[in-house]
C-alpha cells in the first residue's frame, strides 16, 4: 500500500500544558539586557509592551505551562492537526525512508502562527488591552493574529514589509477581511518608520524595521500592546503544541522520529515541532538528529554571529544573545518572507550553541523543486517557507536511498502556499532567480553589532 | 460559552457506500435523450465519454453503491471532513437559531470537487484511461481533478473558461503545479472553440462552451475520456459522501436540522449534502426545508425552464429535463465561477418539481457582505460560490430571531475562497457590482430551447 496515511489525534488529547525547553536545558540560556545599561531586564521593563502574563511566561523556568481553558476551546477549532506518513512522496522518490509531515496549514489563516496569536490575543484581552500593533513579513502573522483579534474584539495594526506588501496583495486582503488595518513598512506613521524614508524613499522594508514601528506604536499608550510572531521565549513556547501533539501521533504509528526537520525565520515553527523531542533526549530519551533549514539569502544560524543583538532596525528592543546577521542587514525580497529576520530566536540559537541542532542553507529555486514534487505527491501545496524544510527532508530521504537504510524523517509543514502562487508561477515560468547573500553589506552590518560583555 | 464547536467523525466513519437518491424517489427522473433521435440513451451510447463502471453509477437505481477501498484510502487524507456548530456566528447575529456548517475546504484542492475527482479518475485508471479533458468555471473543479490526476497518473486538460483564466491566474497556477494543461476557453484547439470564436474573437467563455470543448477532445480519442464536475447523476453521487457524515455528526451534536441550505451551480455540493437527508425524509423521517441557493445572475432554478435541453454550447452532448436558461445562455463574468452553467443538475431539477426543495436567488454583493460577516466570526475565508450558501443561512437565522423560534440551520461551507481574494479586494474597495441579468439574452436562449416531446 502506498498511500498517504493520517494520524489522527482525539480533540481531547489536544495539550492541557504548553512545554517550556528551559526547564530541561544544561544551561539557561544568556539574560536579555537593558539596550542602555546593559543589565539584565526585569519583568517590568518590558511592561510597557506586553501583558504581565506573557512576561512570566517569557522568563519562566517551570517545565509545564498550563494553556487557558478558552484558548484550548478555540485551538479545538482545528486543532490536533494531522501528521502524515507522505507514503505517496516516498513512492515518488523510490526511498526506503518513512517520511512523516505536522501539517499545521489547516487553521483558518494557514499556518502554525494562530497557535500564539490566539493565546497572545486572549492574555492582552484579559489585561484590558484595546489594541495590539504588529508586524508582519510574507503575511502569515499579520493574517493570524488580525484573525485572534477578531475572535477577542481587539484592533489590530499590522506594519507589513514594503516588498511583502506590494507582492502579496491578497495576503494583506486578508487581513483586512478579519478586520485589521495594514500598512506597509516603513511608514510616514512612526518616527522609526519617516527615518528610514528621509533616508532612502524606496525602501523595501525588513521584518526588522516593521518591529521597530509596531514597538513605537506601542510603546505610546497604555492601551495598545506589542505582540511578535516568532523569536521570542513565549512565542516558541505556544508553538510546543505542535510537537507535543507530534510526539503522541508518532507513537499511534508505532514509529519515533530519527531525524527532525523544520524551516527557520525567527524559528518558531521550528521550535514548536523539535522542543519537545529535544526535551525527551535530554531527559535520557532518543537521540534525535535535528536540523533547522535557512534560506542562503539570510542565513543567520549558518553565517551569523552568535552575539547580543537588537530585534529591531530602530534599536528600541532589548539586547537578546542570538545568532544574527546584524540588526541593519536587510535580505534581498526573495519569496520566502517568513524567513527575512536578520537574527534568531535566542532559545534556537542557544541551543545550536550547545549542539543540539544543526543548521543547513538552501537557495529558493530548488526549494520550490521541493515543493512541487511534494505537491503532486501529496496534493497539498506548500508555503514558500516549508518548502525549505521539504528540501531538506526530501535530501535526507535520498540520503537513505544511496545509503540503504530507512530512518524516520519528521517535518514541520507549518502553512499552506495559497497566498503564495505568485512565486509558483515565477518558478514554473523558469523567472525564479537565487538571489546572492551581499557580502559587503553583511560584513558591514556585522561590524555594527554593539559591543556587550558578554 | 459562545465559542464554535467542531465535531469530529473517526476515520473509520467514512462512508462505505455513496447514497443514490433515485432508489426513494416517489417518482424516477425523466429519461435521458440522443441529441439526434430523441429516444432514451442506453450506457452504450456513453461509452465514448465515461468508463463503463461510471455509466452505470449514472443509470443506477440502486440505494447504496460501494464506494472502492481504493477511494476511501484517498478520501482519509481530508474526510471525514469537520461539521461545525457556529457559535460564534450565532452569538455575533444574536440569534437564538442553531447554525451548523459542513466545511469541505479542508480537502488538498480546497472544496468539495475531489469527492468526485479520486473516483472518476479512479475509475478511469481501471478502464486504462490516459488522459481526461475537462471544463472548469473558476477553477475548483480543474485543480480538484488536475490533483486527482497527478495521483494516479492520467493526464489532464482543462479548458477553463476564458473570464476566469483571465480573472483567476493563480486557480491556473495551482492546475499547472499539480501537472494538468490548462487552456483558455474558448480555444483554438477544438472546432466548438473555433466556431465561437469566428463569430465573437474576444468571447468571455461559459462552462457550456468549456464542455463541448472537452467532450470534443475526448471523443476523438480510445485512451481519453471526458470527466465532468458536476450535474450528472454519478457526480452528485459521489458528494453524498457529504451529507452522509453530516448525519452522523448532527446526531453527535444532539441535533437535527429543520433546514439544510447549500449554493447551487450545477447541484453537486447541494445535492451531496441534501440528498442522504431528503432520502431519510421520503423513507418516513423527519420533514426538512431544503433551500438551494442560486445567484440572480445566473438563475436557472428560479428563473429558467424545466425543459430538455443540452449540456453544452455546440450541442454535442444528450439532452436531459432540467431547469436551463437555454445552452446559448452566456452569465455575465460575476465572481462565482463556479455558479456561471445555464443548466441545473436533472436530479437536483426533478427533485425541486416534486415539490422536495425550495429555490432562492441573490445578487453578490450581499453575499460577500454575508462571506466577510463569516470570516471575523468563524475565521474561514469563504468561496465566493460558498457566500451564497452562508447569506441565505443568516437570512433563515435573523429569521428565527425576529420570530423568537431556535431553529436548526445546516448549511455546506463547499470552499476556502483563498484563490478568490481579488473578489473580497473588489467588495472591500466598495467596486463589486450586482451584474443585472440580461432579459434579452435570456429569452432568446430559452426561446431556443430544442422542441422535444416529453
Amino acid at each position: 500500500m502506498s498511500e498517504t496515511v493520517k494520524y489522527f489525534l482525539d480533540e481531547k488529547r489536544i495539550p492541557k500544558f504548553w512545554y517550556n525547553l528551559v526547564a530541561d536545558l544544561p544551561t539557561p540560556p544568556p539574560p536579555v539586557l537593558h539596550p542602555g545599561t546593559h543589565q539584565p531586564v526585569g519583568p517590568a521593563d518590558l511592561e510597557a509592551l506586553f501583558p504581565m502574563s506573557l512576561i512570566l511566561q517569557e522568563v519562566s523556568k517551570e517545565r509545564e505551562i498550563e494553556i487557558p481553558e478558552p484558548v484550548r476551546t478555540i485551538y479545538r477549532q482545528w486543532r490536533p492537526s494531522p501528521l502524515f506518513r507522505a507514503r505517496r512522496l516516498e513512492k515518488a522518490l523510490d526511498t526506503p525512508a518513512r517520511i512523516y509531515y505536522k501539517y499545521e496549514g489547516v487553521s483558518p489563516a494557514g499556518s502554525h502562527k494562530p497557535n500564539t496569536a490566539v493565546p497572545q490575543a486572549f492574555f492582552n484581552k484579559e489585561a484590558g488591552i484595546k489594541k495590539i500593533a504588529t508586524e508582519t513579513g510574507a503575511g502569515q502573522w499579520g493574517s493570524s493574529l488580525a484573525f485572534a483579534g477578531a475572535l477577542f474584539g481587539i484592533d489590530v495594526q499590522v506594519f507589513m514589509v514594503r516588498v511583502s506588501y506590494d507582492q502579496k496583495p491578497y495576503r494583506r486582503a486578508l487581513m483586512e477581511t478579519y478586520g485589521a488595518r495594514c500598512v506597509a513598512s516603513p511608514s510616514n506613521e512612526t518616527q522609526a518608520g519617516r527615518d528610514i524614508l528621509a533616508k532612502r524613499p524606496n525602501h523595501p522594508g525588513s521584518l526588522g524595521i516593521a518591529i521597530s514601528e509596531a514597538v513605537e506604536v506601542a510603546a505610546q499608550r497604555k492601551d495598545t500592546n506589542y505582540a511578535l510572531g516568532s523569536v521570542l521565549n513565549h512565542v516558541l513556547l505556544h508553538q510546543t503544541v505542535v510537537g507535543l501533539e507530534a510526539m503522541e501521533q508518532m507513537t499511534m504509528a508505532d514509529d519515533s522520529p530519527d531525524i527532525l526537520v523544520g524551516c527557520t525565520g525567527g524559528g518558531s515553527n521550528f521550535g514548536g515541532l523539535v522542543f519537545p523531542f529535544l526535551g525527551a533526549q535530554l531527559r535520557g530519551g532518543k537521540k534525535v538528529r535535528v536540523i533547522a533549514v535557512e534560506p542562503a539569502a539570510c542565513p543567520s544560524l549558518t553565517r551569523g554571529k552568535f552575539a547580543y543583538d537588537f530585534g529591531d532596525t530602530a534599536h528600541l528592543t532589548p539586547l537578546t544573545k542570538m545568532h544574527t546577521l546584524g540588526s541593519t542587514f536587510t535580505p534581498p525580497g526573495f519569496h520566502s518572507g517568513g524567513l527575512r529576520y536578520h537574527g534568531m530566536a535566542p532559545l534556537v540559537s542557544h541551543v545550536q550553541d550547545l549542539g543540539l541542532i544543526e543548521a543547513v542553507a538552501y537557495h529558493q529555486t530548488t526549494c520550490f523543486a521541493a515543493g512541487v514534487q511534494f505537491a503532486r505527491a501529496e496534493g497539498i501545496l506548500p508555503a514558500p517557507e516549508a518548502n525549505h524544510a521539504i528540501r531538506a527532508a526530501i535530501d535526507e530521504a535520498l540520503k537513505c536511498k544511496v545509503e540503504g537504510v530507512s530512518r524516520a524523517i519528521l517535518f514541520n509543514l507549518c502553512g499552506h502556499g495559497h497566498f503564495d502562487m505568485q512565486a509558483y508561477m515565477d518558478y514554473t515560468a523558469g523567472k525564479l532567480v537565487d538571489q546572492k547573500l551581499d557580502e559587503g553589506e553583511l560584513a558591514m552590518a556585522l561590524a555594527g553589532l554593539p559591543s556587550v560583555k558578554a
